[in-house]
């Protein structure tokens, strides 16, 4: 089989772009507006994308969430598993956060999401690194970035054992006899860890996938040591080539050196795509929603990306961005922010306005075969699986990216021209997990 | 308008008596089955009921909790945002945790989830009651009776504050000046108590029904506080008119005393009805399913619902219950077991027998007009507004009630014939809550 570009679409209905909301095309309560999301779901599932991607902050990000149209939406699972109803091959990935949920609440709702989806759920697993969010769950400050990351690494651990509750074929369901179950199929987790004690089992059966697909984004250390030993899919956020080609290489070498196959942790930076028929076209539209920007939520997602803790009050927006701090929060994005106000030159106005529409993720203006070519680069040379699309306002922008550049890549042979499989998992490659209890039963009457 | 009985339909695709997947007419695999989930969310809203109603246990119940079929099912909330979509009236109510889940995280899901069904979604306030489910989360053993209800009454303070973050015409959205909302309008919670500290705001914003409804089922004095100051549905199980009514009036009383309005609480005994064309038509259908039961999931059920500590092994099943001593589970329903054994003089086979179809609820064998001169006669007396309904096999006993009791009901002016508004909270009857921060300001603007 020819290995294919794997695409993610991340469509939160409020836009991607801090500005989106007031283009003529996207409906104004999007955020809120389920029907807008159906719409959205099935554009996506007419361009055959993978699956359906929302983060998700715990906290009304306001604009250094993406704009004001972000402050409120959809706790993601719940939307999801309404979506899930309306389409029958997109996968769908949300976001939950192993600091602020408890493991078994996590499990529960993800094997809920994979049973009513009949197999397309994929977790984000994310620590959520920002003060308001500690602030809405008992916390006067958050927990520092290694305490978030080792509790991560549980929290994965403890709701992976959960989804083995069950083994596959665990229920007999004999209505004559009035067998109903193998009880020696059902398991406990009998986890006590530094961070979580958890019994089990769970009380959802074991899902169609198995195990939901696990999704990262982590960048730091921390995060690629996590995503490496744990994750499936890894979503990042790279302005250069050769920067991705690095973490591409990294990932796959440190999976490689914890025994997993590195073709099954799939890398897909992220790509925010303004798309036309010519590059001039594609200009235009990029040019016309940076004039949409408001100065103040220029400033505010500035603040919000580099940590939180700058004051621009007073700043001359035509001069360089000053000094930041580090913080606990996200640092890497802290980094990547910095990257790009210095190697462009960039004064705050001109950061603001490039951030504006992906927040650091990879931003292209240009004809789909330009925006073809890009991704082709990316994929062909060791900086990529796949991508997770971020199209800068809807539904134009994902239509335009499933019109255009969906067309081109499917004629250079680079992407499906219909679904494989049934499941999240299949249409990605990734293989089905073994349950471990079965596993350890087999291993143990091989040994005899 | 003349007052009408309010039906919630509690329907776990496992079935209600523990035998019930042994029924030829009910899916073996009903619990996990999302399709049969929907047959029955439609078939609850051709019956014009209120609300589907689900449990939730944040544990394996096994026998406990109602047969061996409902050892794992959905996560609820998850569920209802699927089925949902699948219908167009119907109220959703869901349980969820007060011990177990963070109030930041309880008002997202189900303001989401009233976003997504229109205003349809209801919160099943629970404590979570068994040892099983704190193993789940940490604990070696669960949290005394008194603190899980101080917790759940703070969480359920917290988690209105949150729905009330936004105020309704906070969003003013003009795309041409930019100006998306009315800060003004924006609420933080800043709630500090003994047992949350929550900044706020929620990141969801407010839902069609402002509140989801709020559903409660304590008994125990502790309960009975707690529903009294907070709960607009209540759900409640007795054995006989005379408790039923003690019960009605001491919360309606109750809630006087607290400055509400007592028709703002509707109380809503549980019944599971046999029911067919003539009594002995209903006597044939309990006996079948009466004959399905297993000797040790009957044996199993009694020890879960005396709290879990009761060993008969070797016991005379056909000799009495002997004495258990309480535990910090479920306090009122280990009495209503004992009451219901000494009433009878039960055998411990002709107890399980008998609890085996509604774990303690009302049951009641007999035709169309005999289940509805009982539903009547509650209605009627000061004992219910309504009932939850507890068919003891899916989906004939849904299916039977439909047919056979709605219409009886209807002629006799006792029951819709059309559902009267949009929302749960509409055709409930309940008023629409008023945004605290909004009536505050009203407040002041009235004094100046």
């Amino acid at each position: 089989m020819t290995r294919k570009i794997r695409l993610g679409a991340f469509l939160p209905g409020g836009g991607q772009h801090i500005a989106s909301w007031r283009h003529p095309d996207q409906p104004a309560d999007g955020a809120v507006n389920f029907d807008f999301h159906v719409q959205l779901a099935r554009e996506a599932e007419r361009g055959l994308f993978d699956a359906y991607f929302l983060a998700d902050g715990l906290a009304t990000g306001g604009t250094s969430e993406g704009g004001p149209a972000r402050i409120a939406g959809f706790e993601p699972v719940t939307l999801f598993a309404a979506l899930a109803t309306q389409t029958t091959h997109l996968g769908f990935i949300a976001t939950a956060s192993t600091t602020y949920e408890e493991p078994y609440n996590t499990a529960r709702k993800f094997a809920s999401l994979d049973l009513i989806s009949g197999g397309r759920a994929g977790w984000n697993v994310v620590t959520t690194a920002t003060e308001a969010a500690a602030r809405n769950f008992n916390l006067d400050t958050q927990h520092p970035h290694a305490f978030r990351y080792a509790r991560a690494a549980e929290h994965v651990e403890v709701v992976r054992k959960l989804w083995d509750s069950f083994e596959d074929d665990i229920f007999i369901r004999d209505k004559e006899t009035g067998n109903f179950l193998d009880r020696t199929k059902l398991h406990f987790a009998h986890h006590k860890g530094a961070h979580f004690k958890v019994e089990g089992p769970l009380n959802v059966s074991r899902s169609p996938q198995g195990h939901p697909v696990i999704v990262q984004a982590g960048q730091s250390e921390d995060g690629r040591g996590l995503a490496a030993a744990t994750a499936e899919v890894i979503f990042t956020a790279h302005q250069r080539l050769d920067t991705a080609q690095e973490f591409y290489r990294d990932i796959k070498a440190r999976a490689r050196g914890l025994g997993r196959d590195p073709d099954h942790i799939l890398i897909m930076p992220g790509v925010s795509p303004f798309v036309g028929r010519t590059e001039d076209e594609a200009r235009e539209k990029y040019d016309r929603l940076t004039s949409l920007i408001l100065e103040e939520d220029g400033i505010s997602l500035v603040k919000g990306l580099t940590g939180g803790t700058l004051d621009l009050t007073g700043a001359d927006l035509d001069g360089p961005l000053p000094p930041v701090a580090p913080t606990e929060g996200m640092k890497s994005r802290q980094a990547l922010i910095r990257q790009i106000a210095d190697e462009n030159g960039f004064t705050i106005r001109q950061l603001y306005q490039w951030v504006a529409s992906a927040r650091g993720h990879y931003t292209i203006v240009g004809s789909a075969a330009q925006v073809a070519d890009m991704l082709e680069e990316w994929f062909t040379s060791e900086a990529a699986d796949g991508f997770n699309i971020l199209p800068p306002w809807l539904p134009t922008g994902l239509t335009d990216f499933v019109d255009l550049v969906i067309p081109e890549l499917q004629r250079r042979g680079l992407f499906r021209t219909a679904y494989e499989g049934r499941t999240l998992r299949q249409n990605l490659g990734l293989p089905f997990p073994v349950n471990r209890y079965a596993a350890a039963r087999s291993a143990a009457q091989a040994a005899e």
